[in-house]
């Protein structure tokens, strides 16, 4: 690939910084994006990486998002607490959830954190991850724009609603997946919209309800959820958990909501944790997870399988030493943005080379 | 179908109460057993009705589960209880530990409950249901005989690792799923078997690994995951939560355990319920259970979609009225059963003409 750029992982927190700065957020926000969006690039899951600060930062440009709300932290029952991020998006409304429910979950063996009126176009592992790294079980929900089908359906209801798993491991970071209940991440879609390439089937229909693999007709059509009806029913829990059971929005309503069509919902999520050593009876929870560990031997004694987070360390192992190669479309992106350029909007989204205008 | 027989749902009840007692059960698990086959078979979950009755009996026979063990229960941390089973079938635990459940989610706002020590061959939907009839969301996760292969591989290391969500309605019978993370129930699998049909692709390999459609061939071989990959971690993420996270065996373990092959494993189960009135700062749901039926509205409104537990409501208006048809061959064991005879153990089992001798 001669049309890209190597960049640090530190170059790109950087430049992740100074332009959401130069668009105009706060720097706790700045900063909370840019360590998320450096996660990404660092595990390699692209489409959540450098790609995404367009999302970002469209829907600040739209006025739909806080460029400097700070979270605000409440207790609704002994074991949940609450985040209203007040239209700031999820990263830091997350950071500041995190020690409280890791505590919470400590003292009660079980607890939640609710968050309110967050704009999510993150990755869900960075939190489960920071969770799992504190000994804890993790679960994360979420749910967003509608764009896919319910099963027998043409017409999108859910979200591509997410949801993310951890589990801590002894000396190891810990296991870790975190799945679109669709067929595939709405990113992939248009990371194959950039690139030319057709998705495979399963993955969408048409505006007609028909299967169909060009990015474009399924973008404007439906996402299907993956395995088909078990698919469908995960897609719907999520958006009960996501949306009213935390008194916040359902992804059609989310929808709705992005008047400007930014592709950046705003609504609620759900994290839930669990403290192993509390499960078992007694405060240590050093054999359970030992115990797991015989699970995952047998697993991985079988050629051809992986656990759910090997990819994402491996790439991790890599980047940290060579840096992340950036398409050089989306570099000169960037740069324009950091210079305080205005970007197109998602909507309009056919490729990098359109994307920005300086 | 000429050769079958109606019986009416007391009838199914009676039949299953009687045989239980025959069969060496004391009356409370002889009860809560026969409750749970009779949900069964009035909402035409065939096969966790009648035809599962030769599991519990061959699991009693074999000397692997205790006919009268009564569940004792323990508070681990605020948030959690435990009921152990002390290896008797999971209906009655679960009965016992139904109520206390409830009653911690609706204090703390979420809550676990733990079982240890139950042979499981039962639905889960009967426990999220009640929860949910009480006005909370819950959450079922157990784990089986290693039946299902990784994605990736061939060989099997999970159960089929059923999950099951129950979200409340106002004035209706709660949302329900139960899924099992394989690609199909192993119950299905084995009715396929015994009706002589061959089975869908995707569900199975066999032993060396190829996909199959011959039930025989599944049996010997793996079932696979539903979705692929994410169906894998779903099976994955449920063997945790029911095995170490909850300090019970994985599902190889449980097959080892299983000296005698009858298909009933002893291990762990997670039920976690969530008090929706308690994550939106108020005591009343009422408005989110409100908004969740948008939702149900926006899904039921495409031709061609269902709610995941209508089939099983309309099951049940129409059993309760005009009784359940059970195949001549199954009624006949029943009554054999009944009459104190034995049955041939679930590994031979080829058909229900095989299934007793008197």
């Amino acid at each position: 690939m001669t049309d890209s750029v190597v960049m640090t992982l530190d170059e790109v927190h950087a430049t992740a910084v100074q332009l959401l700065l130069a668009q105009g957020f706060n720097h706790r926000h700045a900063q909370a994006i840019a360590r998320t969006v450096t996660a990404a690039e660092r595990d390699e899951c692209r489409h959540h990486g450098l790609f995404r600060i367009s999302f970002y930062v469209n829907a600040l440009c739209a006025g739909q998002a806080s460029p400097d709300a700070e979270p605000t932290m409440s207790r609704l029952a002994p074991g949940i607490i609450k985040v209203d991020a007040h239209r700031g998006f999820s990263p830091l409304a997350l950071e500041c959830g995190d020690e409280p429910l890791a505590e919470l979950a400590r003292q009660q063996g079980i607890a939640a954190l609710v968050v309110h009126n967050a704009l999510n176009v993150a990755a869900l592992w960075p939190e489960v991850e920071r969770l799992a790294e504190g000994g804890l079980v993790a679960f994360a929900y979420v749910s967003a724009i509608p764009y896919v089908a319910p099963a027998g359906g043409i017409k999108p209801v859910f979200g591509t609603n997410p949801m993310a798993f951890a589990w801590p491991r002894l000396n190891r970071p810990p296991l870790v997946f975190d799945q679109a209940s669709s067929a595939s991440a709405r990113g992939e879609i248009q990371l194959r919209l950039r690139d030319g390439k057709s998705l495979p089937e399963g993955w969408a229909i048409g505006p007609d309800g028909r299967p169909t693999t060009d990015p474009k007709v399924a973008l404007a059509g439906a996402q299907l959820p993956f395995g088909g009806v078990k698919g469908s029913s995960i897609a719907l829990m999520i958006e009960l958990l996501a949306g009213p059971l935390v008194g916040d929005v359902l992804s059609f309503e989310a929808g709705e909501d992005d008047r400007a069509k930014t592709g950046a919902p705003c609504g609620g999520e759900l994290v839930v944790a669990i403290d192993p050593a509390r499960c078992a009876g007694h405060n240590d929870s050093t054999a359970q997870l030992q115990h797991a560990e015989k699970l995952f031997e047998k697993i991985l004694e079988q050629e051809g399988t992986r656990l759910p987070s090997d990819r994402r360390y491996e790439a991790r192992r890599r980047t940290t030493i060579h840096g992340v190669r950036v398409p050089k479309s989306l570099y000169d992106t960037l740069q324009i943005l950091r210079a305080g350029g205005s970007v197109k909007r998602v909507e309009d989204y056919e490729g990098d080379r359109l994307m920005a205008r300086a």
